[in-house]
């Protein structure tokens, strides 16, 4: 009988090893490493051969009538495993380059890459890096984006597990939407009437009543219409909720302490994105907060933008609202409090000091939203009152009440759109940038 | 200008809190915590007061006469904030207690609880659990399945980003399935016609092209009609996929050493939810590998059962190999190994040996398939002409297929049933059982 052990030699080294070894006098070591062939320039009798890995570039040496194998052969993106010599070579992108003795092709193209992936920047349109995705990926600076996108994610679930949070999965075929029942993908489930959830939010609620604290990191689907550069149609939702709160203060505080991790999580293990994309991170030592209507007038003020609506924010005035907190108080982050009632979903606790305002927020990053939140209605009896007030029907959503008839402990929570705030720290003008394979509402595919 | 700076004062208590208190001397220290009260022992003049916090349960002993309310106010499920003096208890489910002295009711229920969630065991039909399951998984040994959960998607990430893989996430709404047309979730999608993602196969393969190893924790959707104890219409997927291997064998060893890291992280931060559960982790220092016609020999032969279909494993089949080597080898996981081709979908590698067989294998852990996997075509030649053999039409699936055109290098991955993998950990009969919130043929609520 054979038995599969989990332990496989390494034959084969990573960039991470390889700069170990010829920090710790390595030089001239032998080593093996395998990669695509990122780039050829071949100058006659000698070509350097650009491997690109998962951790970056490696440069290998060729010199003729010293390998086994023909340059020729050779082609960009061909899959190869190489042996040769270590040598430190300053100019070389990792500071140190091999000397090549022999070269294996593990696997060839069919065709020519119709794009320069191996360019530092690919010149060409969104709609065409877009539609030939799974290739203008293997860009190094393209590819990078999505490390840093990786960070943010690790840095969210690490921080919320070190605060007591449990990680859930919850189901994203519903029966009915958490938001109401417009801009929903729906589908036909074995012959009942269901969704895609646009938001975890009512399973995230029920599950503070089981856990106390929750997160979730998962796709929600929204079937608006807009076709902007701010909206998707189906993204990746940070998510966490919070029992026990003392109001929504401690969802700010909650959110404040995890963006300084994440920040601190991508300096320290990041870095060769972050400087290779000339990304600067933000400060979030500590973000302002305003009220809504208070925002909405200090915007208007400095800038002379008059005030249309009083209930509503408009996306040029949030990036008002965003250039007035960086120019007065150098910060690239703002708490909004205190949204409209009207303009937040019926579970909203309103303020009992002036019930047209909510306890909630919004967090702008460089002027767009990229998290709504807020503190919940716990209590049985005021869900129901302020459903009816709104003509809902609670059998509806009898499932969901359930919590509250049971009981719930104050909480809060919030929902942070990973594309967004991906995008606003990459200072990408359009949200598709951020999003491996965007769904909109003209692109399904790749 | 207000401004929040991330730091939010405990002035509640955690149980490992309490615990590290009361062992470093704390006896008869004031403690301040919140909670759920989980249940209520009145006894006349002295009552405990149950409280079910994320971590536990908190034993809190009333006394008449000492505190500033009335006992008979409390009920079971408000959420309180309690203030007493901390002492040892060696019969207190933490080994301490808090002799109360304040307590402030947070919130209240309307009405009484429909299950008696504060007993050791729920002896309620599965149908009436998942039916209220928002308040059934309130009962801590219900929890604790989910905590388990929690921990085997940790490890599972935990030891990929040790391995040097990149977390992806990939879009659920897409143009085809990865695995033809039948049993998948229809929607319109603006007028296109899309489905649900059954597995992020083509996503995670094009990945391949650009991070060399990539995994992803998600959904995935099925719409089979099938309603067994071993089905979930939508389940969490843990899928990895990892280039430049030298054949499936290295798929499978990724495999083991993630079992191996996940074991020891559940031993290691799991151990209360383990021992409530009686859960005996199993040994998974190594495990046999067998090919698929090797294995059905073996059942058969063992336990007298004929092969009826020598290109296919029934359910029982599983079930017969999976005790022939848990017999023979004390093993509680199998490999089965080279599948045949016809069971296995189109971009699975043929054995060049033999190709009517795949390079390919299924996890069984105790009988249950808990992971397909296997290498995949990379040749853009190869995997066209076994498509063209399958009257399948490259046209159709175009934008996948582009990574063979401009090159892959030789992969293989695996998709893992978490929910599967967590009912066989946990002994259970039912992957309901394993699922927060199960979606069967006919559950869709809660």
């Amino acid at each position: 009988m054979e038995f599969v052990d989990g332990v496989k030699k390494q034959e084969v080294m990573g960039i991470r090893a390889m700069e170990k070894l010829i920090r710790g006098g390595g030089e001239g070591q032998a080593v093996r490493v395998n990669g695509a062939v990122h780039a050829i320039r071949n100058m006659g009798e000698v070509a350097f051969v650009i491997l690109r890995k998962a951790e970056g570039l490696v440069q290998c040496v060729y010199e003729e009538g010293k390998t086994d194998f023909d340059i020729r052969s050779l082609r960009e993106e061909c899959a190869v495993e190489a042996s040769g010599k270590l040598h430190a070579e300053e100019r070389a992108p990792q500071g140190f380059e091999i000397r090549l003795e022999s070269l294996r092709i593990l696997a060839s193209p069919a065709e020519p890459l119709p794009l320069p992936v191996s360019k530092w920047k690919l010149n060409t349109s969104l709609e065409t890096k877009l539609a030939l995705r799974p290739i203008s990926l293997r860009n190094v600076r393209e590819r990078a984006k999505f490390k840093i996108q990786e960070g943010i994610v690790r840095g969210f679930r690490e921080y919320l597990f070190s605060q007591g949070f449990t990680e859930i999965h919850t189901p994203k075929i519903v029966a009915r939407g958490a938001e109401g029942g417009s801009n929903v993908f729906k589908l036909d489930y074995f012959g009942k009437k269901a969704e895609l959830g646009q938001s975890p939010q009512f399973y995230k609620q029920t599950m503070v009543g089981v856990y106390d604290r929750v997160f979730e990191t998962a796709p929600v689907f929204r079937a608006e219409k807009h076709n902007t550069t701010r909206h998707l149609n189906e993204y990746t939702s940070l998510d966490f909720e919070m029992g026990y709160i003392d109001g929504f203060g401690d969802v700010m505080a909650m959110e404040t302490g995890m963006l300084q991790y994440v920040m601190g999580l991508l300096a320290r293990d990041y870095q060769k994105e972050l400087a290779m994309l000339g990304v600067v991170l933000p400060d979030v030592s500590r973000i302002p907060a305003v009220r809504f209507d208070e925002a909405k007038r200090l915007a208007a003020e400095k800038y002379g933008r008059r005030i249309r609506n009083p209930y509503d924010l408009e996306p040029e005035e949030e990036l008002l609202i965003g250039r007035y907190f960086k120019e007065e108080y150098g910060s690239d982050f703002v708490f909004i409090t205190h949204y409209p009632s009207k303009k937040r979903p019926f579970y909203a606790m309103d303020d009992p000091a002036d019930p047209r305002f909510t306890l909630s927020f919004d967090l702008l990053f460089r002027g767009l939203e990229v998290t709504t939140g807020g503190q919940r209605i716990h209590d049985y009896r005021e869900i129901l009152a302020k459903m009816e007030k709104r003509g809902m029907d609670p059998e509806d959503i009898a499932s969901y009440l359930m919590i509250f008839k049971y009981g719930m402990p104050p909480h809060g929570g919030l929902g942070i759109g990973l594309e967004r705030l991906t995008m606003r720290l990459l200072d990408e003008q359009n949200v598709r940038e951020a999003a491996l394979f965007p769904r909109d509402v003209t692109r399904l595919e790749p």
